[in-house]
Parts: structure tokens; C-alpha cells; sequence
């Protein structure tokens, strides 16, 4: 099925375009003229082929970030287990280098959208979802294990983790020079550790 | 003065609706004509004696927003030192209740755009150095009078807590039904609760 292939590899590279224009330039200065130029398409209308609005653009590229984020996820975390686990997920959700800087300037782009916007409110809901299912499986494997001390409240633990990563996609971007991604790392290992220590 | 007076005053009255209707509809929705018919100008052309263009308008905003939380949290610690005034700092910036939300709904709309101008996200980067700066002395205070161990690391306690705060603004966005505000709340306690038991 070669047409499919390369409608679905076309839909792809329009969608990295789009993530490049929107960490460059705003999401609501992207147009999709701009993205069609970027493309290489002359006529802009050749994007409709492929999305029917910007809407339908912006939801499928938050999809996709989602999508690689925990396919990122799912190598980083192959083979471990607990403590190892729940840092390679962290590592992979922190805007600490090139490519996740990206990532989180097109999500607080789509943070915005999403406060009116239910279908993009649910993709972010989800992927928190999915997140945090799998931390509080790896917490249970750390306390199994003996990596951690018996949790009080790994629910609590979880959200903590979580929030702290949402921070870091807002406070990297309000002030780069400061939070680096070394910082970010840093603050990571010190509640891993901590969780390793004392069980939170 | 009663005319300075009362361009202050309509200055804030036109920012108030302003939130309401960023916080209602987004803040690419609300035109400058919306603003100015929700503020019962029959001429949108009013609004620029005032502010000369929408982004001047979400400048003052923003910059509203960041002030009155300054205000807030100075009230919620006057006469409050250490835990207690880390504690009232912090329950004035999660968006636990029905004002903080409105604000956290702005602030979200603001870090879109602060991600491509520099103006707005010099505001909201001093908010965060303002917020850091008190912490760091509320826990030097903490330790001075033994309600928790010596810090090895206070900059990291600020930034665990800093992070968590921006992150409830996303989560709480994205999954209201869950992140509630007794939910946030409760895991604020939490982690001033370990901070006093074991210093971070």
C-alpha cells in the first residue's frame, strides 16, 4: 500500500514542520500558509488533503509529541524496573535537551488551546494518565524490591513527580539561562534519591 | 486628581473583564471589540485611550495578575515566619479556589505567549525570582528556629516547591475533575510536613 505509506509519512512531516514553526515563531503566528510554504507546497489548499484546519493540525501534533514521548518512555524504561524505571520516564518527560525543549514549547502552546478546547484537553489528561499509571507501577516494584521504604501515600508521591515536571516545561521556558537542563536533572536525582532513602 | 483616579480605576476595570473573558472563551477569542462591549464602550476605539494595543493590554494584565498575588501572599504572611509563612506563600499560588483558577487560566494564556515576547515573559520570570527569593528566606527561617534539620540544599527545596506550584497550574487544567482543590492543598501539607520533620 504505497499511497497510505506516503500519505501517513506526509502527515508526519507536515506535523514536524509545524512543531518547528510553532517552537519558533508562536502558535498563533504559524499560519497555515506559512506551514503549507514551509512544506513546500505552492498552494496551501494541498494541506487540507491531509488536515482539514489548524485545529485538526494542532490536535494531531500534541497526539504525536504525546506518541513519541512514550515511545521514548518505553525504550528508556525496557529491562528495568522501580527506582531505574521511574528515572528513565522522568528523563524523557523534562525539557532538558534540544529536542524535549521543543516538545514543551509546542505543549504550553497547546496548554492554552486546551483550556477551551475539549478534544486537546483530553489528549493532555490522557497522556498524565498514562503517566502516572506508570509511576505508580514502578514505586510499587522500588517498595517490593526493598529499593524504597514501605510508601504512606504513593498516590501523593506520583503527583508530586508529575507537577514537578509540568513546572519544569513552564519555568525552563520563563527562564532558560537559569533552569538548564543540568538543573532539571539535578532536581530529579535529588528526589529519586530521597524516595530511595526514606520512601518519599 | 479624580480624573488620575479615574483613569486608574478604569484601567483595572477593563483588565478585570479582560480576565473574565480570557478566562471564559481563551484569550484568542477575546477580540479587543469583545472587550470593549463586555466593558460597555458602544466604540472599541475607547479601549485605546487606555491601552494602545492587545498587547499592552495583556502586559497590564499579566503584570495585574503578578502584583496582586504579591499582595495576597504578603497579607498570608504578615506576622508569619519559617513554615508558616512558606505555607501561606504557597496556598496563594496554587489555583486551589475560584479566583486563583481565573488567574492560573490567564497565567497559562500568558506563558503561550511569553514563550515569543519578551516583555510578557520578563513579568512572569520576576514573578518566579520575587517567589524564590521570600522561600529561600522563609526556610533560612525554618532553620534558624530548629522546625526543621539544616538544608543541605535550600535552592533545590525552592525549586522543588516552585515547580510543583506551576505544575498544579497545568494538571488542574488539564484533569479538574481529579486535581481538585483539596487534592493540591493536600499535597502542599505534605511536603511542608516533611520538610519540618526531616529538613527537605
Amino acid at each position: 500500500m504505497p499511497r497510505l505509506v506516503d500519505h501517513q509519512e506526509r502527515r508526519r512531516s507536515i506535523i514536524e514542520t509545524t512543531w518547528r514553526l510553532i517552537a519558533e515563531q508562536g502558535i498563533e503566528n504559524a499560519s497555515m500558509r506559512d506551514i503549507a510554504r514551509e512544506c513546500g507546497y505552492a498552494a496551501p489548499g494541498i494541506l487540507a488533503h491531509y488536515f482539514p484546519n489548524k485545529d485538526a493540525l494542532l490536535l494531531a501534533s500534541y497526539q504525536l509529541i504525546c506518541e513519541r514521548t512514550n515511545e521514548r518512555i518505553a525504550a528508556g524504561t525496557k529491562g528495568r524496573r522501580g527506582i531505574a524505571a521511574l528515572r528513565g520516564l522522568c528523563l524523557e518527560i523534562i525539557p532538558a535537551d534540544p529536542l524535549t525543549v521543543v516538545e514543551a514549547r509546542v505543549a504550553v502552546s497547546f496548554w492554552q488551546r486546551a483550556q477551551t478546547e475539549d478534544a486537546l484537553r483530553a489528549v493532555g489528561r490522557d497522556a498524565l494518565l498514562q503517566w502516572r499509571g506508570l509511576m505508580l507501577g514502578f514505586l510499587a516494584e522500588a517498595e517490593y524490591d526493598g529499593e524504597c521504604e514501605p510508601l504512606a501515600d504513593p498516590d501523593t508521591v506520583a503527583d508530586e513527580l508529575l507537577n514537578i515536571m509540568m513546572g519544569l516545561h513552564v519555568t525552563s521556558m520563563l527562564d532558560p539561562d537559569a533552569v538548564t537542563g543540568s538543573r532539571q536533572r539535578h532536581l530529579m536525582e535529588r528526589i529519586l534519591a530521597r524516595l530511595s532513602r526514606s520512601g518519599g
